[in-house]
């Protein structure tokens, strides 16, 4: 038999992914599950999006643009423009999610052995991502204690070689819920344009940032506007996941025309998903504003309810949906496992992310998990209610 | 300014993709264009599909699984099943269209600068596959004088190198219509057993074979199951590109578990297109039929008026849309850019596919284009009639 490829044995199978088995397992047995352990939200699409679909005259389903549909991209050159940054339709790929925006830049930009450098905890499929295209990612640490924020420049400089060729960071981010300032984007801008380096931002939660903060894109630098490359997303602005739209941003000309090579090859992204999501820009502002408020209201619920149990700890998220949490636990994989395979509380557990998937350094992380706060707050409260439980219960609890 | 990666600087710009712009051009001027540059069909997609998407009852589009849909996954073992394959549900993984199958499959297999070997002319596209996971394509020719048959067995032999891992063909092939016979396949099978390679074949084409033969699918080969990777999409199957969803079937587990993980980290295949292909399975057969018949009186005539043409020859295709032609020209890249800016007819003309793009060997295909028969006899007629006026007054006719 054939071997399978060194890049392929060595992706990391998802440490969310390995709990599924444990999840169906307590289905079957008839515990209700809540998923707290995945963003996907359980917000509705935009009504009208969907009636597009609905509505839609065709009677054949041909390939589209490689680039994606000129008309789309001028709604989101639009979009941008009103968040004040300075985009127009030839600066913008249409990609089959954030997923392959993320995947395109990856091998766009960056040689196998390159380095980029990505504050940790981050979203765990950024290393399948790197790993497919043979880069390899540094990390700098975010504390908890800090709140998340970005690490002191100098520890991005004490790991730069020179064959680092890029920073990434998520804004806000998921896991962690943090929300880059102005001040710490011109940091990042100061040292991306000494080393010449590109600065990739997947930007995808722009729309849900709280307590009256502003959400600042890398797009807004204006000292390295070749340097950047933002990545977006309707997956989580309008609850269109399934949808698999992104798209990716950058004014570096030769990044756009390298990346359009790579996604001719693939012929074109999704042209159903593509129509909602065009229509999906022309929902209603209440829409958003509604998911918005929504948002805020599960994750005052969710945070302040964390913070009143025992030994828990989870710092205010300003963005995302996501919080990186303390629990009083010996280590959140066997933490995780056990809920979903030894406890119970009237017939419902509660499925969370292992931190430790989040973390590239080695035992960072043991004792954290990643909450999404994508139910409502009537099922949020049953899960934390079991989480609660588990807690007093839980064989590995370390301060009882 | 950071730099382009290198991958993203060598992989080469489509040669059809480059004529686009003078396409552009003589639109504008009011000459119709007649597209038998590219397998776009103008063939309905099944009302059937299209009605599923316009009925479906849904308000939330989210996230399926990564490995497709097993409601799906399970409808497609059916159909290998009616085709006598033995293929199950977990033999199966969705993707979004055929690419990522390709793409999946190269980087699970092979690591950067291992070889694998095809016969050209090839589908352009593989090649970009195969840079952006750097993987070397190893070319054995097929020739217009043999029908472009499978090349000899030796001609394999001379180019397998101890970093050879794989073969991949086409079958039926785009861009030459050439259906394998078993034999064919047999003789495949024994070198891919010698050496343990693995065989991939896109057989994307399967349902459009002619003249009474049959098409022999590489998951027939019961000596080399753990070998075969099987790439298939409804983009042709059901007039369906824009929906993006293709299939991979391989009864290697390892090969399927390691794309697996690929797969989850671009999280899953388009929701909305898969609706599309799981309800396009359930058409009555006379859809098919129709489709087929259609395209046999579409090749019929093209490939007879070909033939009829002075210093034209094309041989017959037994599958799939496509036929590679021999003209008398000097270079098919100027013929092609000269059709669109310098000629018309009747105001109309064709854009046709130079057959250097699908060449390795330099300086092959010269005097070749591919021609792809997806538009319905009334407008191949006009299209035909455009080329052999244009032969007749192209200053670079080489046998006048």
């Amino acid at each position: 038999m054939p071997e399978i490829s060194i890049r392929g044995k060595q992706l990391p199978e998802s440490s969310i992914r390995k709990l599924v088995p444990f999840a169906d397992a307590a289905k079957d047995k008839g515990v209700h599950v809540f998923h707290l352990n995945i963003g996907q939200p359980d917000i509705k699409t935009p009504a009208h999006a969907i009636e597009r679909i609905k509505n839609f005259d065709f009677d054949l389903i041909p390939y589209g643009n490689s680039a994606g549909n000129l008309s789309y991209r001028t709604k989101l050159a639009k979009y941008y423009q009103s968040h004040n940054l300075d985009v127009e339709a030839r600066n913008i790929l249409v990609t089959t999610g954030g997923s392959e925006a993320i995947s395109f830049a990856f091998k766009a930009c960056f040689n196998p052995g390159d380095e980029i450098i990505i504050p940790e905890p981050f979203y765990a499929n950024y290393l399948s991502f790197a790993q497919e295209s043979d880069i390899v990612i540094k990390t700098v640490t975010s504390t908890m204690e800090d709140g998340f924020k970005l690490p002191a420049i100098e520890k991005f400089e004490e790991v730069i070689t020179d064959r680092t060729k890029g920073i990434f960071i998520c804004n806000p981010s998921n896991p962690t819920g943090y929300l880059y300032t102005k001040e710490e984007l011109h940091a990042l801008e100061l040292i991306v344009k000494k080393h010449d380096l590109y600065l990739l931002s997947d930007e995808v939660y722009n729309e849900f940032v709280y307590d009256g903060k502003k959400h600042c894109s890398v797009l807004s630098l204006e000292n390295i506007k070749e340097n950047v490359i933002m990545i977006d997303s309707v997956s989580k602005h309008f609850s269109a996941c399934g949808v698999r739209i992104g798209s990716l941003v950058s004014h570096n000309k030769n990044v756009i025309n390298t990346i359009l090579k790579f996604a001719m090859a693939r012929l074109c992204p999704p042209i159903l998903g593509q129509e909602v999501a065009e229509a999906a820009f022309d929902s209603p502002p209440e829409y958003i504003q509604e998911v918005y408020k929504e948002y805020l209201k599960r994750r005052d619920y969710c945070i302040n309810r964390l913070n009143n149990m025992n030994g828990v700890y989870a710092p205010m998220p300003q963005g995302a949906f996501y919080s990186i949490v303390r629990l009083p636990i010996d280590h959140c994989d066997k933490f995780c496992q056990w809920l979903l395979e030894s406890f119970s509380f009237r017939k419902q557990t509660i499925m969370l992310a292992p931190a430790t998937g989040f973390y590239k350094t080695e035992g960072a992380g043991i004792n954290e998990v990643r909450i999404a706060f994508v139910l409502k707050v009537e099922d949020l409260e049953k899960a934390l209610d079991c989480l609660e439980e588990a807690l007093k219960v839980y064989p590995g609890r370390t301060n009882k």
